[in-house]
């Protein structure tokens, strides 16, 4: 294919690496010319994701994707997808970058200020030379960065929703700056391929329960975008929850609205802020977010309510976490840094029902 | 069966019907002689509940609930469970107080002062002298004043964990008074047997979705049980969500901590509150409340973290919508009206996985 | 779109109508430009679907799609897919027909023999001279037939799986005539938009149970379109089962299995008979069905296991009904119907999981 | 407690073993009195099963349940039930019961004859002394035989519906003899407490399919069964399938139609052999077995179904796999060896919806 951009996706064995491939298989400017593995080395797409079985490129063998292995990804390609886990992508990122390979990190290792790796992420970041390099991707706010970026930052999928929905409202000064709080329902695709008993279907079916509170590391990094967008540092609360369903995170943010400030007024300001965009779908006043109208594609939805009676703005926004929280964002990302138009293969229409 | 009270069950065709009857099947002291229906009036409960048609009482048929039938209830009947939607129990209910009998009504129509109905409920309440003696049913707060009650208002699934969780903290002064968001979230069986498209499978697998944001009638519930219990008077927001599962209400709530409040300090404020209580189970720190722990229970599992870097308490709660959140709970409710031990009846082992 | 065929969507407020529109807004030939409902009629579809609201034609009002209206259908459209009810379709096709339109019929009005319409439909047939004409549109099967035709049955999702499993293996005599005996599951889009208790989540959740037995309308159809692939004519039980999924219809078909028969003939059979047709995958030896790995994809996967112990051949099939077994065979079918490679426009890549 | 029984679980980690505990609180006449475990011992019950944790014997500690440790079991009670492994009951049993203990093992070590483990279970069984001496322990067809049993083999979750389904109507001659096909369909909790990726909820989210055909190690328990009732010895098939529910079997069998035999002779020759048994639902013709009626209860419904056309009886059972195909009527035939009436303690209202 003449004219496409050699792709290297690492990490292929999990959710997100298989939807990178089954995304990147429909777009007509990027290719996929190699795939990292880790427990998976040796195996071949079609055994790893028996639903890409399909695909010309099923028989292709899984490669293991480490420090030693950098010279292999950069003959093979020019952009990096890395969807490693959090640790593994900021230890092969350097090498990766010093090969002149353009990197999209899914991972959060290069979304946050090294300073903030220690606390929430459990490590002393490897290469904090990077880190102010990175662009934060999230292309609605940021995408002005992102032509000829060499390093770019994949949101976590529980923030982009947040980030989009406060930014202009803060911004507006709609919202009053103080402690922001926000309540997340995901299901389990989140919670990626590895087996563990509280990822049963018998554990969480007719199951709902919070976890990881209030120490999730998707906290700092909403603040962090939040500051990005707006210069303004409100401190987060996010409390995480699990309900059986694969695909979706839905976010309920509650925030201290401004006087007098309307339902109409918060949804004009969002809907201004994003007109023309072709992801973001602000909700009429009266209509409700529904998680399942975003699933199979690159949408978020959004909608805000005032609620005058206590001083709150609601702010609720859904995706599906694996295409717009994780490898549809990475490669509206790449689009953009590539100079492609940013909906570039991208699906917008739900699998719905 | 000697020495025990005659019950009625008034919409009886419903869910929350249907599990007073179940529960009812195996309560020493409570024998259910009179079933009432409105649309389903003249089916036997077997036809209308086809897992009760084991039951001895199985072929009994409903008959219809309205004013002209009191004088049947009454002859059959002491006590009346009433599940009759919003407004039809306020519009029988003084009848059946009036014959004498001993009234737990499980709709809304008897929880809030007079003033509230038009705006929440959508009626003008036309039995408020009713309302100032009916006690609100919330047993391990208001219990003392139920032994001889003549009508209690049996509280909504959603503000029984909320209050509960919040009554104490405020009491002990580890929260400071002001708004208090609540995030809830509830499976299908809350939504009733009546179809909808909304309720349909299809709608509701791999969805997540608020509905009727702001104006949920169970928020001036919580404002005036938290004010009951207390005697402060928080302005609160709720914003309930749909979620896959069937039983199971799960709440999340955003108060103000006060100053040095710890994540120990505010579990033991809630384990002093509710020690020997039978029907509360206050998590340690670091376990994470789970709704399926409670399911077929009339159990309420609650937890509370401190988060000091938003000043925030967060205090999650969870029950089972049919027992602790409607039937369960009337019938614990009935037991101490009584005078029997609270737990006559009740189950308290969830049916897991 | 220059070249384009103009098409009409009848029926498009049901979830087939809205997955037909979902599909041809990505296909490169076919253009929708007339939208029919019957209910629905008067709303725009982004009204009536709001998951199709980013489409250029959400604003475009659903007509209704009567035979009065049939004028307005042919001015607008050359190909007309019927989603119309059982009976509503037979009742408009033949003036559409008139009229010089090309029709698929996604309903069972075309498929049968007229016999069998008030034994199996309840309905004598109003067009027979049209069910002689009427191609039955499994196109592996059957699509030689498919240029130029002017009326195609798109066939059940039922039958597709357990028609395609079983003719290549009957045609060569691996199987012994006799009695066919089919096991169906099915998720709930295939019961439709319409709101009943039965396809409430509360009411399949956690649920299987089999329906319609033995008495099912599709049971027919697999008996015909074996013998219109085979010329033989086993009777054919059939028995389908709801189970709590959304998408996708298993079969399992227990046939009597001829002496000295093995998995692999079994197997090799089915695959060569479906070699080089980009929508069947048959699966080797000790591999199993998955009908999540159809999802969203015009695919159905076969196996087939031979059991000496007991000379039964089990053969298993699987799609998703909603494409394979509707939508994506119709269009698959106008597809062959207009010249077009049969693939064009249709989706092999399972959204999963 | 004076008067009951001292009864030792062992596998209680596993979900039947923790069903066992939770039926086995509310039994009046059955004292649990050890806890063994393996991978868990030295945990409290309570640590291992959170949703028992409000049980008096909560914080007993799970023991090794090994051969060692026979002399501590033997000390602490008089009656074993053994949801060990499979091969792991085996190796314990004969010492128990050399012990002077009375053993239920619902694993399938005692369920077939000796000559059949090492094709079906992969070992040769270590007491062949026992297998005739234990009985087979389907209370409704060989209850007879349990009064004062030293050794219960506690019948598999599928092979209990087919046998009570087949046994009468094979005895009665409304069956034709020769090959019975079983096409089984489960939830999850069959699959066990064990983390695979098979069992992940988004694995099973959406998904029908078929496992371990024709292999699986209830195909010669339906054989054995069949004959032990009947002295008749057909073949069987058995297909089991995977859907995504937590509880719940239902078999879909399909055996030859003796001539002339209508639904209504099969109703009710099923029918009169169940008559007064608490435990078997006959459903009348027109219904339909839904196994959520029997959720969290010890019952079986079952259905029978005559084709005509195709020479076929469509017998359809359906069961909670932890209760009566597991706990629940390991529970029944304790209570009929010890003389209880067989419904001591076990439940037949099902938690609906």
């Amino acid at each position: 294919m003449t004219g496409s951009t050699r792709v290297a996706v690492l990490g292929a064995s999990g959710y997100t690496g298989g939807e990178l491939v089954r995304l990147l298989a429909s777009h007509p400017a990027l290719e996929v010319t190699f795939l990292g593995g880790q427990g998976s080395a040796g195996k071949t797409l079609g055994e790893v994701h028996p639903h890409l079985a399909g695909l010309p490129i099923a028989g292709q063998v899984l490669e293991t994707a480490e420090v030693s292995g950098v010279a292999a990804v950069a003959a093979a390609a020019e952009l990096v997808f890395s969807a490693l886990p959090h640790g593994a992508s900021a230890a092969i990122a350097p090498a990766l970058l010093d090969a002149g390979l353009t990197v999209v990190d899914l991972a959060g290792d290069f979304r946050l200020p090294a300073a903030a790796y220690p606390e929430w992420y459990g490590f002393e970041h490897p290469a904090p030379q990077w880190l102010t390099e990175a662009v934060y991707g999230l292309p609605e706010l940021f995408g002005v960065q992102l032509p000829g970026a060499r390093l770019v930052a994949n949101p976590g999928c529980y923030p982009t929703p947040v980030i989009l929905g406060c930014a202009p409202l803060l911004d507006a000064g709609l919202l009053v700056p103080g402690p922001i709080r926000v309540d997340g329902k995901t299901g389990l695709s989140g919670a990626g391929r590895g087996a563990t008993e509280a990822s049963l279907f018998t554990s969480t079916e007719d199951s709902v329960r919070p976890y990881r509170v209030p120490r999730h590391q998707h906290t700092p990094e909403m603040e962090h975008g939040i500051t990005l967008a707006t210069g303004l540092a409100p401190a987060v609360l996010f409390v995480p929850h699990l309900v059986p369903t694969v695909r979706g995170v839905l976010t309920t943010t509650y925030a201290s609205l401004a006087e007098g400030v309307t339902t109409e007024a918060l949804t004009e300001c969002l809907a201004a802020a994003y007109e023309g965009r072709p992801f973001v779908r602000v909700l009429a006043p009266g209509q409700m977010v529904d998680s399942k109208r975003t699933r199979a594609t690159n949408l978020v939805e959004l909608q805000a309510i005032a609620d005058p009676r206590t001083g709150t703005a609601v702010i609720v926004g859904a995706l599906d976490n694996l295409v717009k929280g994780a490898a549809g964002q990475a490669i509206q990302n790449a689009n953009l840094l590539l100079g492609l138009p940013e909906e570039t293969g991208l699906p917008t229409l739900a699998v719905y029902p």
